[in-house]
């Protein structure tokens, strides 16, 4: 009789959801619950159930949901009355984050970057990037890679691959070429190869871009990392032929590949970077791009926006900057945990070589490869259902995504994974798992005080 | 010798935006202290200098700098670890918001909308109804009109006519044809003839658009108010035609017009409405499309974005309904006060008719046009050695725009009017007026505690 | 019996048209006669029968079918092994051509033109010209206006605002903006007034284009002519704004007017003229683009073709020339012609005004409106069956076109248009003219020694 | 003395190309001769000085110069007034070139094609088949090939490659991919595995296309031929994917192959065709496109055009078809031919396999590949000296291409070939060859009767 009531009222406060929210809602399909309070890794439902957050807004929360120093920082900010909305006007708060950003990253990496504040989303700063390699170079092409993913808005959408997005323009995608990424033609061929005789040659066809936007490594598109001599001879190619290189790395940067910058490792000095995401640590919405200061070659207010002074932002950006990155602690942490993770996910994908033909990605984001969609989606329904929330991405969403806070800690990154270990050996170990995975929805494998929501959505339908 | 500290010292902070800022800043130029803290309508720079702020985020920020309810509201959610990044997950917060939204502001108005998170910027807004418009109708055309502005991506970019933005972005604008906005012919000319004409005629050369794309009242293209009749004969045309409207509130909505939306004054249902700026209250970035029921035909995750879930904006958002719009109080009180700005306004217009041929606009939405788009800019600048902050728009920065928060107390109201009336008559008033403000530069008018920052930019270089 | 033998043979002879000719043909459908044999304004069909035609190539014929001096000119060229094709080669046959066009045309016209030999089509020379404007001013918007048509090719169809024809490219068009027409918004309104409105300010959201493309008497648009003043207008403008005027004098230049170019009459210079279908004279395929000599900035074959060298072309346009335009008889008896035409016309249009409300055009180029376009095609299926070729345009196909051959006898002349009087009077002056009309497929009003071939297709399926 | 006189009198009669004819004209820069008469493969100048032409209108003289069967027929037809120009009106000309297409063509092939004629050029039938591919299927994408060229128009240079006509555009092209042709990543890499990776994925990049278009054998690309296995499996790729295969037969076709279609060979039936160059027989301005029964999904009129129909071309294109293809002996003696062609072609080049790495095409279509653009310059030029007309084509000018009349009488054919190995001897095997060939200009090197003009224009300059 309780259950009853209790599922009567969330179904109630779900209605409003169902009555005024547009259908174009997604990741709200797959995790039903209504969520109410989060910390670090942990996030309640309104029922008061926990769960573990894998997802962690797609690679927003590298430090997890309201981590404290964050946290107390915006709370005494807002107490001040610090200004929260200043357009581009010079703030405190802004200053404190160009100086601190300046002090803990630009500097020790060497980078001679200036920062444009673009309107506070990634596709904002994609738009902002796209203008500027074309007023810089006088082209008008640019290349993106297959199952790349750079935003929606009319400008990103040309370089963002899934049909599922660019079917929804009702315009043609304008400006960009598609070009293979690293691997895309499996182990054998090397794409830059392909690239260079396309783009290196005069009638191909393929007009001569101002810039290659690159992700280092594809969150949407799977998980897959480009090899490090792949992004050297990118970079390399860029340069003899005085093509722009944009690293996109608004999902892999600020801290996930385990240096702050993704390309870090690759030794490469991209021209333009952009970044979002986890910028503002807390998960606010903030979005820039730096770039060489040669590439500063905006008029003042050629690209504008209201939420460009999202001093919220800057408060809790200059404090994970502080927390993390004023020293090299936070990153050697990352890569043994990135470590760790990588052996665990070998390990469970180790019993199902057929199944699960591949560990992917790098640092602490990192993806399982299923050769079956329906599998990887049972897997995550199932580890719904026990309490972890975990994404697929994909051109088949076969590829299940891992995305973790960088601070998880040890106890919550294991209980994570024996979850997904435990689901794998449900779907796939045991003769009829994937049956046992789909009744899920109806009869719960465990017993569990609270009633069950598994959803299925074709990937494509998240974002 | 105090003195020169000071100023040494917010030299040395200051330094940090030309190194490291992008010369894209815009506001930053004209107004160039480094603000600290604000409340209501007062802002405060670095030395203690208190400014009124008649720009307000440029229409952000309706109900003021951190007014108490909306921050106490975000202070204690933030305390309670509330949930602040959720992707489009279900959240209390979100659903509080989404109640609130449908019983003090749809349900009153008898708008049976859906609403759209999308990307948190007005920009990305316009482009979620940019694809939905397309979409519906399967058509690709859309209209916009002369002097307005709906954004700087790519999409919105065609939406918007000042050559400032369309010249940056380096590709042809696609898919949208300009037509006249009322009273662009000058008063003798309807231009809904035209359109009508042009619009409803085969061989025009103008493709049956998708939409119309309307702002009631252009902010940045000068502070001009569509006429009530224009606008039904608009909407009429569009329900004739079976073409979607769409009214771009943006900086018009939240109350700026004495009523919730722009629209409801004109007795028009526009098909889909855009909200950005000052929904969240505070002047934290949210966006919402929201649309008739029968528009809503999204496929899930269709238009996506990470930062569609901004819960501190919901949470303000919900607080500034509920402070604002249970009842019709404020709306009275936006009247009154739209009333007694408007009175002002003609009376400081009035003193020199030839110089100063129309005060524009609507509600508290309102602009003085000039003659010479100088003595406009020298007007600014001399109200900024004062203490008011306040800003130009229109095709030749030609129009003063009043945009104060719309609960600025009356004594503030008329004390940023008074410096307006003051520098309206030092300008042009006073014999070599303008010269004196040009040289206001160098040697203040009056005698002031601190050094004055009055710089000239073309509005064009701000937004 | 004889006539059942005569039937089938054509049915069956005609049946290859049905079998394998794409169903994209249109002219066919209305004349579905099969024509064998041709002398200026006379045509025979294979049964014998004779027809004049008022259509003669939709402008291609201005000085007939196999005028004698041009047919013997060709002739002889052939007979005597001339080279028919040689790319853009220098032959005697174009230099003989270049030679008699600057004689004959350029110097007494005082143009100091460049000749472009395009593809052979007009549609090849508005592309270049498209080209041509773009990479002369740096723009890439160009304007074209309502009802104007300048082919259907993808440049070029930008240009073109009949929906039948921009629906068909499966592509949005690119790259121009339709304005109105001299006289679109009724005779009260100057267009120019809107237009100078329009292009001449900074945030219209019409970019400041390459080139105006005018037709100065819009032949698919429905014969309108543009006032001489408006013309005036218009060149003035593009002068004061560093706008190219390129006049397309495809379908109004070669005479048609009373003088070779279209635009003399105005005293204007455009910076671009294309010219076709009746330049060779004969009817065979040549086009060219004429630019002042600064705007002759192509890098040798940036614009190319095949077919840019049809030496029989230049063959019969350099006869064409010499027999026309040697000296200014022609043009008189033109003139004299048209003012012939004028005044029938008239006479007929004026028994009924309510009907018949308005006689179109300048020169040899003129149109009878039509308040119905259902009697227009009425009026025009009656005149076939009497053996006269003529059709209509206009954006609804409510103007009768009269194109005859410029040399057409006067008792041709007048013979057609008695056909067309009568066909007047019989659809509109007599009670049920137009039921009668209607049935005359099945029984003609007059005896005639062959069956009638009458089709209603409506003027979209035609060019 | 008469020399002088005679130099001086053609340098006058020249300088009309020089002051009336646009910078753009090409060829005649390279071969710089006023031609006045050619019969067969000979033409000669107007001081009749003979030249074998070995370029043959680019393809379109596949039966010489005034073929006396087709000259005839059109004298015949000229001298009865046939009709020259009809619109697309049936005429009797139009029905024999239909019925005999059919019965000479079409019905021994087994294709089922219905015939469009679109504007005379080849261009145009691209635009045509672009607008219809992409009607056809709902889609907007398409694909065409490196180094591919379908000529110069808006939509057919979205697939040209040659940047030297694409950056004349003066817009972004629009709405097409290019992907690798067969062996473009050299003899170990089969590119259709590419192809099919790239366009049989969700989220490559690449919009799932309405169509290929393909050369089977490219022309201005080089003479490369695509093999025959590659064509099948883009046939079959087509089929299972249900894009649409469009065969751009313009410069291939007519017999060039050996066969009529180039693509008999592979046995594969293209859904579109088109046709244009040697359609006519004579060099007359003609264009189809051949398409599948269900494809032909045409509006009537949507695709116009003034000279659709040219009935001189009809008459030489049947007698050509009646001359040439009622039996299989013409392509047998073509076979033979390519197969002498061929042999000699290996002689020549075997003699340096470094500098002339390739014996390049298919049939009567065949390229020289140089290693050094420089030395197939030289070559062509010392051949001029010599009166023959060759040409180069691909993307660095580095291959001389054999385009001779199919019935070239094999005495001209080796007299050409043996030109061309001298030229090629001289050139490259004698020491300082090279040098040689470039003093050419200045100093003959074997006495002739008449002066030399040897021009170098690098390739993009002709076409």
């Amino acid at each position: 009789m309780f259950r009853n009531a209790d599922q009567q009222s969330r179904q109630d406060s779900k209605s409003i959801f169902t009555r005024r929210e547009s259908g174009v809602r997604s990741y709200a399909r797959t995790f039903p619950a209504i969520f109410t309070r989060a910390v670090g890794t942990e996030i309640w439902d309104g029922d008061g159930r926990r769960y573990l957050d894998f997802l962690a807004g797609a690679g927003s929360l590298n430090y997890g949901h309201n981590d404290p120093p964050l946290k107390e920082a915006l709370l005494s900010y807002v107490e001040g009355d610090g200004i929260a909305h200043s357009l581009d006007l010079h703030t405190s708060a802004k200053q404190r984050f160009l100086e601190t950003f300046d002090s803990t990253i630009l500097r020790p990496e060497g980078l001679d970057y200036v920062v444009q504040f673009t309107g506070p989303t990634g596709t904002n700063a994609i738009e902002a990037a796209l203008k500027l390699v074309r007023k810089f170079t006088g082209r008008t092409n640019v290349i993106g890679f297959t199952n790349g993913f750079h935003g929606v808005t009319m400008g990103a959408l040309s370089l963002t691959t899934n049909p599922h997005f660019r079917n929804a323009s009702g315009l043609p995608a304008q400006g960009a070429t598609s070009l293979p990424y690293d691997g895309y033609f499996g182990p054998g061929v090397d794409t830059m190869d392909y690239i260079e005789r396309l783009v290196g040659s005069p009638c191909s066809g393929i007009d001569k871009p101002a810039a290659f936007f690159v992700e280092t490594i594809q969150g949407e598109g799977g998980l897959t990392a480009a090899g490090i001599g792949w992004l050297q001879r990118l970079a390399a190619f860029c340069r003899s032929q005085e093509i722009l290189l944009v690293v996109d790395d608004i999902q892999a940067g600020c801290g996930r590949s385990g240096r702050f910058f993704s390309f870090t490792e690759a030794g490469i000095t991209p021209d333009i970077v952009t970044l979002s995401k986890s910028l503002s640590g807390l998960g606010l919405p903030l979005a820039v791009v730096l770039m060489k200061r040669e590439c500063d070659i905006w008029k003042p207010g050629e690209h504008n926006g209201t939420f460009r002074g999202n001093n919220h932002a800057f408060v809790t950006a200059t404090a994970a900057l502080n927390q993390y990155w004023s020293d090299g602690r936070f990153a050697s942490e990352i890569m043994e945990k990135a470590s760790h993770l990588d052996e665990r996910l070998h390990e469970i994908a180790g019993k199902y070589p057929q199944a699960m033909p591949q560990v992917r990605g790098r640092g602490m984001m990192k993806g399982l490869l299923f050769a079956e969609p329906d599998e990887a989606a049972a897997v995550c329904a199932l580890a719904y259902r026990e309490g972890l929330i975990i994404e697929r991405s994909g051109p088949r969403d076969e590829v299940v995504k891992f995305l973790m806070p960088l601070n998880t800690p040890p106890e919550q990154l294991d209980e994570g994974l024996d979850i997904i270990g435990w689901a794998v050996d449900t779907v796939i170990g045991s003769p009829g798992g994937r049956t046992t995975a789909r009744r899920a929805r109806k009869s719960p494998v465990r017993p569990r005080p609270t009633p069950l929501h598994v959803a299925h959505t074709s990937r494509a339908t998240r974002h």
